[in-house]
């Protein structure tokens, strides 16, 4: 079988080099095209160099001819972008996985409040897949535009989903508390992330309001058929990649929570189910595509804690990416994803 | 006024060398002793080199008689170690702070449960003061015993405390997710401890169950006189010190919440409430007796948010240890305890 | 071809769990056996969980008979450890690769100086090849057995080696200045490499003399053919992965340096001479098999300055022994070791 | 005694921050203002929380009147601003002290070379005294206007200083390969000092050249009264605080090394002379204006190693500016600087 062809769009972030990454290690995709228009014509081994003497590919400016050509591409581009470039690739019939949150919410009114700006295609916003193969497989499978979950919602939902699904758990008073590490920020040039600021340091940030919340309670209550009453505080850990969900849920309905869990995932590839008692750490998913789960009852109290961890860049970004691209193009949901985190 | 002599039994740990930074720094106490069984005979700066040419002492052998002279013993022991020393001195009229977790727990039974182990003098645990400042000032001015809260502890009550005292959330469902750098594990040689092990990466642990559990519940139920209901996680946070708590609790009464808590600590010299809208950062604190706190309302919601950090060595240990002492021994409460925390 | 069996003895530390994530990924070769005497019985996954659901062996009872029919076993265990044991193996024939240093160093009198122990078998002492493939390549392909290098030995020989071979410096005054994350230190319980004593913070230690010594200049001195006066400091970085090696030579003959490297290692797979001015970062190998090296004349002088990079655990153990394997069983030198470094 | 008055110019960065901790605590000192054109009118707390509750002052507009009837006016700005900007000070009487690089250079030329830019008042760089206590302890009391030394130059100079004052060493190829916390390279937005960029790895940097190269050069070749042959490589840690020296230097006179430096520091305030054998840590001198330094001749070989600490915003930027303040207003030279280490 030939090698598909596929495209990113903008990847000069982490994401991106983290989709160079694993695209690399594929067994049956060839990475054809990668665009930045700041960065045209530098190597990307240059950026990054990881990539030296493996990735012989240079930047190159954005041609719309080139990327339908594709059978696939990558948008690894700032909010806002995809929503103006890919409608012209969806006419061509070319498939399009947005790592942006450009059409991950299907209240495209909803989106603009929290995006603070106009939606520039909300017919494609209908259309999309939500990119979540745990509970979208058959519909991405023939999705021509896919949009790819954030980062903190993919540790929440995965953790929820099964407690919401049975409706084992009060819908209304849920809480996610969870923690990033600073690759999560992008590397764009600030103050704020600089490690003289972040290093050795631990604190809340967007409690008022972050932008993960609406794309999180699309999930859970489309899970629970029921409206959902979330509070969801991000925190930063001074490490570079991993996050870590710790998920608090009343319950309602009495079960076998760890056998719940064991069922629903029993043949997702990438979702694991500690056994009980467990502590998920960070690093047992570092660079891998995993989620590790677990499940607690404190003190046989009534309160659920449910422990979930992903590597922020690959299960919450490039390495889920890849999954939906598995996916949509037939190949094993497995390919190019089965390297072992990086332990110590 | 003559400087007031004090000991530390057991300083070779980070709490030890913490007393000794901050009582070398207070003008009105001296150090007189400090013991050490497995150390006896060494120079302090020789385990703490921060400490050389200006800490002369060596570790000395526990020697009751030299004890009993001082004005003020600490105990920086292991938890059940203080329990068979301290009704000597107590006898003696010696005053003591014990830094462990021997006289903190009111139920003997229950701290027998938790710590393992039986209690050798529960009389003490009676008339033992528990010495949290912004709740026991004018008990602990007069006590003999004082017992040290825990770091977790301080964190989570300071946090929670205005809202209980004032009956305005429930109590059946408050969560404590707390986080912790690594010097609170103590200086014991351990694998889970390693750099290797703990060094960029997080996790929760004790989800089951947590020493400092019972203890949040003690001091929260006295302030709401009422049973309380408390899921608390604790967790690692890849950094050396502080602790921040994020709190969450549901709205049963309304009020003005950032005033409320204003008010609580107007006269407190180291509770800081920050302004509405705020993310206490755990480096503000570094160094310091400071517990900056900041309240929320997500989404005007019927959840609120608390963000409470500390210095788990400075006022989750020593600092309030030496607030106590300053207390006890009718100095000023702030003396000993005005450097600024070390920031970046 | 039927893939080749191997076994791993004393699979518990850093250096062994690596060698598993590398193993698992490898094409040709499935790993039959690990050994554990204190573990015996307990899942690998137990203990490292980042490949749980991907690597099902126990760890058992080390059994000779069982690794006399594996085609080449590794040895992961303390000094002293394989020398003990290995007699037996190559007396069987089976081919063997010790990461520990007992068969690293030819002059066994200097060895059990540095090692503090008397040799068990100095014969095989003679007959072991250093495992180099930058230096020993036709000698590795027919090895029985395999002395793998050491960390800091790895990266100072690289380094070093071209201006060495070509005599075009001093070979009295040489310095190399080297800097490791914690995991060199292994998995052991310990005080001092707690994140508590060692985060945040940076430190020589061994500066009178580290056992690397000997084994560099054994390495030096065979490639200049000449007496080397070194002066080796190790440093302790806080991070967990990764070495680098700042190596400083003062001129003796001029050329063109970076065409000089840039030929020495144009055939070498793991070796990338990165172009002039260039600051290699140990993040770019992270996870990696690859050494990456720079050479600069700071301010025209007469002392050359080159910088090298390995990941610790691999270039510096797992992988070079993985890659050594490669060529003992005829296998692609490449073979299982073509993942990209994890970067950021 | 009154308490002088002093302020600070451009107090916005790391430095400044750690000048207002410093001042804060001061017996002797008031800081009256601190200027900044961009945050006028900002309270300096607001930026800095750990001086919440402490610091009262905002962040002004420069105004060059109220600087005037300071007692000393510290320059924490950018390199390039105060040579502007102090001329009318010094002509007003004002003693000033430059914590940038404007006057460190007398070779006026090279400076201009260096930092890129011309020198608009080459007439103060000759009078301009350079504030290395331990050198230039008389001439600073004098002094009207203070170079305060790069953070990389006081542990480079402090460790190499006895060394070359006796003509010990040869000074043709010294080497000084120095390690940074990332709180050195300040606290403008950047990509390259991303926590996501240097978090977790460790790398050179500047190794053709770095500013601080010349300075140290100044220094070494004035102690010796010789030309100075020395390669200088800076390198990043990741870590906030703390400078590491290594210092390596070539034998050509005997003599006991240790005693050497015992008696060169015995009274010295702020430099310690740890026992033979020592590794100074860099968290022993967090937060304080320390040098710790330890010599070796590994193996009783030809080559010196001193290993010499500080921390690169005390000791090595704010504490020898106040170190110097002390000095030129005629304080107790400890004054302010008595605090300990924050150690772990």
């Amino acid at each position: 079988m030939a090698r598909k062809k596929v495209a990113i769009v903008g990847g000069t972030g982490y994401t991106g080099v983290e989709l160079l990454r694993l695209l690399k290690g594929h067994p049956d995709v060839e990475l054809s095209v990668i665009t930045s228009r700041a960065e045209a014509g530098r190597p990307v081994s240059d950026l990054f160099p990881n990539l030296r003497g493996r990735v012989d590919l240079c930047f190159s400016e954005p041609d719309v001819a080139l990327l339908k050509r594709c059978d696939l591409v990558f948008y690894a581009t700032p909010n806002g972008t995809a929503m103006k470039q890919v409608p012209e690739l969806i006419a061509a019939g070319t498939r399009v996985i947005d790592l942006a949150a450009d059409f991950r919410i299907k209240d495209v009114a909803l989106w603009e409040k929290w995006y603070g700006m106009p939606h520039s295609c909300p017919a494609l916003v209908k259309s999309a897949v939500y990119g979540l193969p745990e509970v979208n497989r058959q519909a991405v499978k023939t999705a021509q535009l896919v949009a790819n979950p954030g980062c903190y919602v993919t540790a929440a939902t995965l953790g929820f989903l099964p407690l919401l699904e049975q409706g084992l758990v009060s819908t209304e008073n849920l809480i996610a508390d969870c923690k990033s590490g600073v690759s999560g920020a992008g590397r764009g040039a600030s103050v704020d992330m600089l490690m003289g600021e972040v290093g050795e340091s631990f604190k809340a940030y967007g409690v008022p309001g972050h932008r993960h919340l609406p794309e999180i309670l699309q999930n859970l209550s489309s899970a629970s058929r029921q409206k959902i009453g979330l509070t969801f505080v991000p925190h930063l850990v001074p490490m570079v990649r991993g996050i870590h969900a710790t998920l608090y849920a009343r319950i309602t309905g009495v079960a076998d929570y760890q056998k719940l869990y064991e069922e629903r995932y029993q043949h997702e590839p990438f979702v694991d189910v500690l056994p009980p008692g467990s502590h998920p750490e960070t690093r047992s998913v570092r660079g891998s595509n995993e989620c590790r789960v677990a499940i607690h009852r404190p003190q046989d109290g009534d309160t659920l804690v449910v422990l979930s961890v992903i590597d922020n860049l690959v299960k919450g970004a490039a390495g889920q990416a890849v999954q939906n691209m598995n996916l949509m193009l037939g190949l094993d949901e497995r390919a190019g994803l089965d390297s072992l985190a990086l332990l110590p």
